[in-house]
């Protein structure tokens, strides 16, 4: 029987994201490099550039792959003030986590200058997880329990750019606290007012 | 009468940041080098390379320069919804300007990949322009237009971050409504219940 292209093919590419993966929490972003990742791997370099444009490129792709291997939904207690609370604090510890966050730092940088991989880092990477929140949203609006006149998508962003802004910019600690702060203002904003507390 | 080296310096040193601000406007960012900068200003590279380390540090200074040319308060009208409306819609103007926001991408790129320059920009350049605002919400704090119990620096950044994630990520669209948005969404978590309308 001949052996199978498309599945050498995946097998390869399964190998290839694999071995960035693991190289990324070796060395660091800095450090890898395509050559490095095609020894590890097993294949040769030529087999990484006719999929990838470079290290940035397949590092997104394994990203991907990692954030769609569970199903992404942000779990529903029935309770959006204690989902939110839970999400935002998971978030926060990952950009406090000097591995995960170097590694968000070096798309940041990749994509600042390319275009095209910020379009993908956008569509295939953020996308998904900033509507799975918009959803979470959705239904808590469903129940009464988010404010029927706001623009669910600035919600999103009300959450996650506070977030984003102190750990790019590092302009406070990323903390439990903090993130507990972020999830208050945020309910302050959107809890029908009936709801509210205080 | 020797000339004065003192003088002498602080001569150079403007006319190397305003050359740099000329040719950023004039060529962008990624095509900007020292050697162009000393060359319009009508020094040496190595004058620049004396006080800087290289066109990152020279565009920070000049822009800390023409930062605090003005004096950076924000204005207050005695109405603090007003005043974070007029504040946010200038804001997310500049970050739609196509100029304004190329220069603000290439510095935040150089700073993703230089920590002493990221430290330099946060403390000269964007402290300064957080704590204005800061002390706009103190003084709406103090006539009760400012819930008492949230942290200004928190909603300082529940201001900023949105717009900063919207216009690094390309979420969506950087208009005058989505202006309106985040500062209607930021009013609805720090008015005091009694002010709230709706």
């Amino acid at each position: 029987m001949p052996a199978d292209p498309a599945r050498r093919n995946e097998r390869s590419r399964r190998a290839i994201l694999a071995a960035a993966l693991e190289l990324l929490a070796e060395t660091g972003y800095a450090d890898l490099t395509v050559e490095r990742i095609a020894a590890r791997a097993g294949v040769g370099k030529q087999t990484i550039y006719r999929w990838w444009r470079g290290k940035g490129a397949v590092i997104l792709d394994a990203l991907v792959d990692a954030a769609t291997a569970g199903d992404g939904s942000v779990p529903d207690t029935g309770d959006v003030a204690a989902d939110l609370r839970a999400l935002i604090r998971a978030t926060v510890a990952e950009f406090a986590d000097p591995r995960l966050s170097a590694t968000t730092r070096a798309i940041t940088i990749e994509t600042l200058s390319d275009d095209a991989l910020a379009e993908q880092a956008r569509d295939r990477l953020l996308r998904p997880q900033l509507d799975a929140v918009r959803s979470r949203l959705e239904a808590g609006r469903r129940v009464g329990q988010v404010r029927p006149d706001v623009d669910l998508d600035q919600v999103v962003e009300l959450l996650f750019g506070p977030i984003y802004h102190r750990w790019l910019l590092r302009t406070g600690p990323l903390t439990e606290a903090y993130a507990d702060g972020v999830v208050d203002l945020a309910l302050a904003a959107i809890t029908p007012a009936g709801l509210r507390q205080g």
